[in-house]
């Protein structure tokens, strides 16, 4: 039987999955390609730690380049994360002939670019299918399944961790604080959460959604991004009481030419589907031309699925290899740059409904004095809710606008900030409701 | 640019989707593939009725024969349906050396084997990611996405037809004929509707996806089959009490060794995401021993949806051409049969709870005869509605049991249904509630 051989630079979690998938369902895996995929050599700069699988401690090496400069060496596997390094070493393996398979979000959607020029100079293949939405195999929908569609619109639930935090804060009332330490008690989120809360791990998996999906070279820096590490429990609830859920939602759509590509918390009604992903779940949502709405649902995380997803990049690879090719389909599934211009729409173009929580002093017309600022600044009123008087003397007015433009909306906030029956700072979400199955 | 020459035998409603995807995202494609995908002919018996897309009447012809005998075309696409005609026209293109590309579920089902073989004979591929859910990527996702895991269970909603029907029934309490009427109306189903009701269709993709997911070759009679045409409007009325919805589901499971084959309507707890999946579309559930549970979603059927699976088909194969290969990927994605002894299990084998409607006369002790009966064998209660006197002199007794086995099961409404006590032949459902997101 034909063999493909693999090193894999970086044995931390997603790298152990791998391994385990390998050893577990080596036999499968033999069956459906008709070549074995033998693990040849494991480079991390921890050799000792248990990572709960058997490998013969002959393959562990702490020196990377015994992997890179191993000429019977066909796959390098980059697991290590982080973008320098694992540049570096991505690069001088494609520059030794060797595909590449990597799980690094962060690397590809910075990266990318230069990666892939780099891989179709020195004719190697480049796959990812780990680094967006774990196990679910998102990139080879968007390259292949989905390929003789127009990507009209991508609305998406990329991490994992911060779709948790939004599951407790929902369901049992806990705040930002309490959720987040909870799923770092479970494992749900790393010692330092930042990129998972910050949203930038969202983005990135966005930047190379749009990549994929409309073949325009998206820069992370372009993507506009929110984390959930502002959301507080009152405004989950208010969402609530209007038939609404709180989600990070990365989307990405094609409106008038251009598209947006932005990543924030948004209402999301109750009865759309991705108002029904819950726990670490991910899910991307894919509008295309002539297949209509589809939606793709699994773990976005974790050791096993994405340990998965690593594994069916290097059975490809070795599909191709076993036939004598490489580069079947380009990485980002596109043989020729389109020719059709597009570019990303301005975030202060971009038009939604929004969700208002004004803080204002408990007295009469505060609230026309707001609506009359919304109105001169084409801002319509869908509903409203005013509470009672709280116990610091100010209420929350919360409403919910119809469709508005968000450079209208920046500018009436500012003007509403200041006025001196406003106590607090306005909270703004964006209501996705255009696009549903 | 390099060219692919394309052949369509069958210009029927989905002939006339793919010939649109092709014309409108003719730049699209190329784009991606970078080679021009050419329809040099089409064949169907009626080349004068207008499809709504424009075509060259040059490339009209009403003898199939024309391009099964064109040396010049790469790929033959057979839209025909129908088994005994598509299997001489395939197997004639085949043996010419030819890629054949079909949506034709109930082909591959029964004749998948024999076409498979003469494929690997011939040295083309023949590919079908259009016979399963319509425009979603499906077979792609089992043969390459989720390749590296073993299957464990996929439950799916497969028919378009039977689920507008029972969406119809329970969200407007339609009868079965009257939501029949209206999906007929609407286009949801044909004027003999009979494949999609009785479950033949759905059947069909189940034993494709079987055969891909467990490199077990599935024979399409021996999968247990019933459809959504005897169910009555007061079995969907009592799922909803019981917290249950009725959707008609395809099951394949591994237990104890053994693949469950299964096509029946299904009660299905409410909070499962199966159970949000309603009108026409589609949805397939995977359960990867890796992988954790997946969702795929969209729509199963209509012209633009299979249209745009089958153009995905003939650009995998225009990427193979271009690199001058072919079977990159066996149909079933298997390069060689698997070694584990899998084997069907029979269907009085099968272990799930139940939902029963005893028809029986207004009398006491009628509830205790019957779950007399159901306890010697082996069938536990879980939970009972007793309904008062109906017009017609006989009650409805309706219960959940607990885990119970089909043979049992069958055992039991025999002597049942010849009480005394019992007017009609007891309805029986069967309750998913094992396998969920």
């Amino acid at each position: 039987m034909p063999q493909v051989k693999v090193g894999l630079i970086g044995f931390g979690t997603v790298g152990a999955g791998m391994v385990e998938v390998l050893v577990h369902n080596r036999e499968l895996i033999e069956d459906r390609i008709g070549a074995a995929i033998v693990l040849k050599k494991i480079a991390d700069l921890d050799i000792h730690s248990d990572r709960g699988v058997k490998v013969d401690p002959a393959l562990l090496t702490t020196d990377a380049m015994e992997i890179i400069d191993d000429p019977e060496i066909d796959v390098v596997v980059e697991l290590i994360g982080g973008c320098d390094q694992a540049m570096e070493f991505i690069s001088m393996a494609m520059e030794r002939g060797k595909h590449v398979v990597t799980a690094n979000k962060a690397l590809i959607a910075q990266y990318g670019k230069q990666l892939f020029e780099t891989a179709e100079r020195c004719g190697v293949d480049i796959a990812f299918e780990a680094s967006v939405a774990g196990g679910i195999p998102i990139i080879r929908a968007l390259r292949e399944g989905l390929a003789a569609n127009q990507i009209e619109a991508v609305l998406a639930i990329l991490n994992g961790t911060s779709n948790y935090i939004l599951t407790r804060m929902t369901e049992e009332e806990l705040s930002f604080d309490e959720a987040l330490a909870l799923a770092q008690r479970l494992g749900y989120a790393e010692a330092d959460p930042s990129l998972d809360i910050d949203g930038s791990d969202a983005a990135h998996k966005l930047t190379i959604i749009i990549s994929l999906g409309f073949g325009y070279p998206c820069r992370y820096e372009d993507v506009y991004k929110e984390g959930v590490d502002k959301i507080s429990l009152e405004d989950i609830r208010f969402a609530g009481e209007f038939g609404y859920c709180v989600k990070l939602l990365a989307i990405a759509r094609k409106v008038d030419g251009q598209i947006e590509a932005r990543l924030h918390p948004a209402f999301v009604p109750l009865d759309h589907i991705l108002a029904n992903v819950n726990e670490a779940y991910n899910a991307v949502y894919i509008e295309g031309d002539f297949v209509g709405p589809t939606l793709f649902y699994g773990l976005g995380a974790g050791k096993r699925p994405t340990g998965s997803a690593v594994v069916s990049d290097i059975m490809d690879i070795a599909r191709n290899q076993i036939k004598g090719i490489s580069r079947r389909v380009s990485p980002l599934s596109f043989a020729r740059s389109p020719a059709t211009e597009l570019s990303l729409r301005p975030m202060d173009q971009v038009s939604t409904d929004y969700y208002f929580r004004f803080s204002a002093v408990d007295r009469p017309g505060v609230l026309s004095k707001i609506s009359g600022v919304l109105g001169a600044n084409n801002i319509s009123i869908a509903s409203v809710i005013q509470k009672s008087r709280e116990a610091h003397g100010s209420v929350p007015v919360v409403m919910l606008t119809h469709e508005a433009k968000e450079r209208d909306v920046r500018k009436s906030l500012e003007i509403i900030d200041q006025l001196d029956i406003v106590t607090e700072k306005t909270v703004l979400f964006r209501v996705e409701r255009k696009t549903g199955i």
